[in-house]
């Protein structure tokens, strides 16, 4: 969202599992992000978002509506709430967070029943784009950016199955193509060597 | 916030643990709340009580700034995400959704758990009140109204040392008596007695 309104930002890597205290002291909620912005401190991603869209409204990510609002509003808790819960934490925070956390093995059946979960979670996503152009209507929206992030995490480690659905890959692909995303397919995560479809356009 | 508003609305009991086709296609997440408004099913708390803001916006449950917008936002997170998952969900979910549910016992470990952070989590409200006049800010804001729906949820069980706190209860005992708490107080839980503290304004 920072990139595709052209805000620069220095990004700062934090352990937010081993919390320091000047952490703590920007969210007390020991989550990240936090963004340090206009002399405050900002945490909660959703309320980061927000604070963007009514400060930086241009280019707008979100609708002008508030029926189409609560339509991108509704999707963004899907993918943060309900998708991260079923799919991302079993198999991204399993395979990935524990590692760099030195947390311990996956846990298998966590990882099974996140394999188990995407799949549905896809279907949804396909069912919604066989009837509107980006997930939450007409237009591209935060909606569409929450949900590229979560599956562009689970792409690094080659969990998406982009067979399952040409509505979704088509999407993605869409995605992948924006400015705002270089950064993000340029990621390296230590430990874990990119996949060579990851940063490819055309995967 | 319905209430606050003056949007009369009926309440329909819904067993989202046992979802009707008909419930899943009003909101595919299978949770609860769904409201049933100007035509359309909005779901998830967060969007529908942005919906309501942006339509009916008097009286303002946000403030007009976005800083303090994005405070009030992150407070909501708070409660509705780290509070809900580290004190609501270990007591009123094992306590009573469990039963409710026929989902066996609760949880010991669980049950120990919530009460322990839920002291935690009322020293930070404490802190917050003595520096602010409402949670967010010097207005009473939706960050109120959804740290009392979790603390009253609580309270019908018994759950909340209100002795902790002078601030906290002080707070507490003004949300209680905003005629928008009425129908709250009035709530009765199957196979659980409501305390008699629960709807005493002077607890």
């Amino acid at each position: 969202m920072l990139a595709e309104k052209r805000i620069d930002v220095e990004l700062i890597e934090e352990r937010y599992w081993e919390p320091s205290t000047e952490f703590l002291r920007r969210n007390p909620a020991g989550k990240v992000p936090v963004l340090k912005i206009d002399g405050m401190n900002l945490s909660d991603s959703q309320a980061i978002c927000e604070y963007l869209e009514e400060t930086v409204p241009d280019p707008a990510l979100m609708p002008a509506d508030p029926a189409t609002r609560a339509e991108v509003r509704r999707l963004i808790a899907w993918f943060d709430d309900k998708f991260h819960h079923e799919v991302t934490r079993n198999l991204v925070y399993e395979r990935v967070n524990k590692k760099i956390m030195r947390g311990g093995y996956p846990d298998g059946r966590s990882v099974k029943a996140g394999a188990a979960n995407i799949k549905f979670h896809l279907r949804y996503m396909e069912w919604l784009l066989d009837h509107r152009r980006w997930l939450a209507g007409d237009r591209m929206s935060l909606a569409d950016f929450t949900a590229a992030a979560h599956l562009s995490c689970l792409d690094y480690i080659s969990d998406v199955d982009w067979n399952l659905s040409p509505s979704v890959k088509d999407w993605y692909a869409t995605m992948k193509s924006r400015p705002a995303f270089r950064s993000i397919l340029a990621d390296q995560i230590p430990g874990f060597i990119q996949p060579p479809h990851y940063a490819n356009l055309d995967f």
